[in-house]
């Protein structure tokens, strides 16, 4: 899958902005600060361009000793711009700005060169809230404890601050050269950062204290950047569709688009957008957490070991596993796990219904305490001196991922009157949708049976929109336009939705009909591999 | 003169808003600021309402615990609003404002209950700065001497929350109830107020630092208001023209008007306001310390014991006083200077260039070192225990600084094709103003022969306008409009201009016939009294 790097070539509406004051004259004796935002205001065509005082301070003694050539970072602020800073034009230090993908459990931030659109340096780190619990429901509880949220605040604003410094460090730039923070995260996230209490998130009717925060201090926060520097939140759609989700969708540039295309981020949620420049519907629904790779006894985020792709032979059923970085395998990442289930079936291993049949599957099936288990590398081979198994469980929670997945994208796309199979464009994000292989999961019904070329990986797209938020003026206020056009669909689990997930419970589905790549290729397998598939 | 205290009876956009919020339902799960800032904006009718992380924190409490019943303090903001401070509506204590004049000289704040528009207390100070130099001029040098900016800057700071203390103590408030200060000030004070170098103010070619400073933290600027209050400085038009003449013209209504009038506000520099709903032009001239009371040997500012009112006898040419307070005289103020000239001039005692007539002044002239002195109070009668006399030269200032004023006056109007005698308002701003008898600024020819009650004395119209900022919401908006449609005049000493002041010099003018009820006046008196003037 094709990712969208040339969203970072040079923008041609730059946040640091370089102009030629006309110089005072009696004729022309406009104040320093208003001649600077008049130069600047044409640029950026607005009527609304507010400066700091800190910056305003300044301003005497730089226009006079840069000879009014100055270069400016300005930030679309609600229905204006705001001056951050400002410096000599032919000054060489760097201006530049932190892109922040503010996960649960991983925080990455990106260090840019507003002026050359050039990534200096990243890093990332374990979300320090990590300590207090893995989920954001223990998050959101410890926050109602007496300074739970202040703890939980400080957490993250320390992580942060270290980040900041390492980063800066690594590419030798001084944390005051930072004026602006650009921060994807979902709602909680937000919510802990910026020292608000998520409590009513998760209490019907579900209620955040903030969806669009606006531009904020870094210094309000306790974030050690530039004096003046401002952090550019990611609004929220509401309690279940935060600012990553917004930002990846700028990223996946969904909002220039003719015809309409989906976009998914798949994780204990599956977050789900469908639209183009026109309208947008968006939903997201629990897909259970074997996607993640949270429940399977093997099962691990994707890292070192981890096995990412699997091949099973048709004939000798032979499992053969690819892992991350060629080490000996250690456990499965979510992906891994599509794979294998896809391939587990291709070789008739398991039924449509995700079952082990016993006479495929022969010694490499053991039962545990009732528990069917099958090997997939045994322990000479494996890197924990252990066999790394899959248990029938885990493949029925699998399927139940996989159901509910294709059901909130058939769901969505029924909602709109659209034919999922007639879909253009199907972007995944996250390292899901980097590992993924979209044939599998096609082999297995948990997405639509759409050309190959048709689905394009995203990679951190929530990092890729706070970074675009960095690089192009627009994009605060195409966000938010996005945000307030977003028709977001509460996923209901009515009689409908249940009729189509008990369908979807199938390998590939109850309707082959949909799947006719799968069902050309269980045609060319073998008979014996094709148990109560009719062709 | 009447004065417009109507001006402060409840308005119809108090900024105080009371609002009933919806409460949340999974029909309706907008977040809580989102809530407030909908149900405010509906009020103010805008599209922009910011709000600021600190009382965004506290809503979740605030609006569950007041059942989303609410009050809050919103401000204009640029294009848009604020939202200051929120309360529950039933909440008793005061939500407060201050009004600050920012005198060079005189520093006077105005405590405001903003929802009831109610004034709680008012408390005055020298500025602090005088300590520096009496005038701006000198500020200006200190500011550029090393740490003088910070001195100058300190020396405000420190008296505005001395007196801040004061006043909430007075009113039997905490510094934490004033959520909002508004302050009209010249530009120089202005500059240093918010700690910005003042230099180019007077070098050519005039450029303040900036003239539109817009909403500013009082935390920034070290006044010990609430926690996030906000600080909105009155803009300056340019140099010479500053935040108390916006905050005047505002309070003195002459935006409203469908006939042109006029707002002088009288100091060392005349500065004249001519226009209406439609146009305004405004010019600064020097008129000269005279009306001050800064320059002869008895004059000082307006206080107990000053002569504020003078009356002599056509016949007996006996000198009688009135002074503030009904104290032994010590001295005289401008208004009181201004109707003793008028008096001296009606009653023959100085000729129509203002030169004392020895024949009719008698023994209370006297002549020492080359310098002629009339007597106004003897010793026996002063306060002071010595002569209260006027020289001459303190005449011969005071003709000079009623012809630059009338010389303004004239050239303003005639700028626009107008005729000074016809206009139907003439708003005089300040203690001046409150102080003066038009029918004696009349006489001496330094104020138009307009029908006396078109003239209205403002009182301290900066600290009105000021207050004005704090009772309705379209103010800040207002005053930008006005800001950016006056049109300021560079009274150019020209040719014109000279010779327009040569005319003016004599009293009330070479042209009688432009002081029809002066020249109606004198034909009254007796024929000694009116030497060289022809009926």
């Amino acid at each position: 899958m094709e990712s969208p790097a040339q969203k970072f070539q040079p923008r041609t509406d730059p946040l640091v902005i370089e102009v030629d004051l006309p110089e005072p004259s009696l004729a022309d004796n406009t104040a320093d600060a208003d001649r600077l935002v008049r130069s600047l205001a044409a640029v950026v065509e607005t009527d609304e361009l507010a400066i700091d005082l800190h910056l305003v301070r300044r301003l005497p003694d730089l226009l006079r000793k840069s000879d009014y050539r100055v270069k400016a970072l300005v930030f679309a602020d609600g229905n204006g711009f705001r001056v951050l800073h400002a410096a000599p034009a032919g000054q060489e230090k760097k201006i530049c700005g932190l892109a922040v993908d503010l996960g649960t459990t991983r925080v990455v931030l990106r260090l840019v060169d507003l002026a050359g659109a050039e990534t200096l340096a990243e890093t990332g780190l374990d979300n320090p809230q990590l300590e207090v619990g893995p989920d954001v429901l223990t998050r959101i509880h410890h926050a109602a404890e007496p300074e739970g949220l202040a703890h939980l605040n400080c957490l993250i604003m320390e992580g942060l601050n270290r980040a900041i410094a390492g980063i800066c460090a690594d590419a030798g730039i001084a944390s005051d050269q930072v004026h602006l923070m650009a921060v994807a995260g979902n709602t909680v996230m937000t919510h802990l950062f910026l020292g608000l209490d998520p409590r009513w998130i998760i209490r019907e009717p579900y209620i955040p204290v903030i969806n669009r925060p606006g531009l904020t201090r870094a210094s309000d926060l306790g974030l050690n950047l530039a004096p003046g520097a401002m952090v550019y939140p990611f609004p929220n759609v509401g309690s279940y569709f935060g600012g990553d989700l917004l930002a990846g969708i700028i990223y996946a540039g969904l909002d220039d688009l003719d015809e309409p295309a989906i976009l998914v981020d798949v994780g204990t949620n599956a977050e789900v957008v469908l639209g183009n420049s026109e309208w947008m519907v968006a939903c997201a629904g629990a897909a259970g957490p074997a996607l993640e790779g949270g429940v399977t006894r093997m099962g691990m985020m994707a890292g070192p070991g981890v096995i990412d792709k699997v091949r099973i032979d048709p004939q000798s059923r032979r499992i053969e596993v690819r892992t991350i970085g060629n080490r000996p395998p250690v456990g499965i990442c979510g992906s891994g796990l599509i794979d294998l289930a896809a391939q587990l079936f291709v070789a008739g291993m398991i039924d449509i219904r995700g079952k082990f049949r016993p006479e495929a599957c022969g010694r490499l099936l053991t039962v545990e305490q009732g528990l069917a288990r099958l090997t997939v590398v045994p322990a000479a081979e494996s890197g924990t001196g252990r066999d790394l198994t899959i248990s029938q469980a885990d493949l029925d929670s699998l399927i139940r991922s996989k159901a509910a997945m294709y059901t909130i994208l058939e769901t969505i796309t029924a909602t709109v009157a659209m034919d999922l199979n007639r879909l253009e464009r199907f972007y995944v994000a996250g390292t899901f949708g980097s590992f993924i292989d979209p044939r599998s999961a096609i082999t297995i019904g948990m997405l639509p049976d759409l050309p190959l070329d048709s689905y394009h990986a995203l990679g951190n797209s929530s990092l890729g929109g706070a970074t675009l938020a960095l690089l192009s003026r627009a994009v605060p206020g195409t966000v938010t336009r996005i945000r307030d056009r977003i028709t977001y669909l509460e996923l209901n689990v009515n009689q409908d939705f249940m009729n189509r997930f008990s369908a979807a419970k199938f390998i590939p589905h109850t309707d082959l009909s949909r799947f006719p790549s799968v069902k050309a290729a269980l045609e060319g397998q073998p008979e014996r591999n094709r148990p109560g598939i009719t062709s």
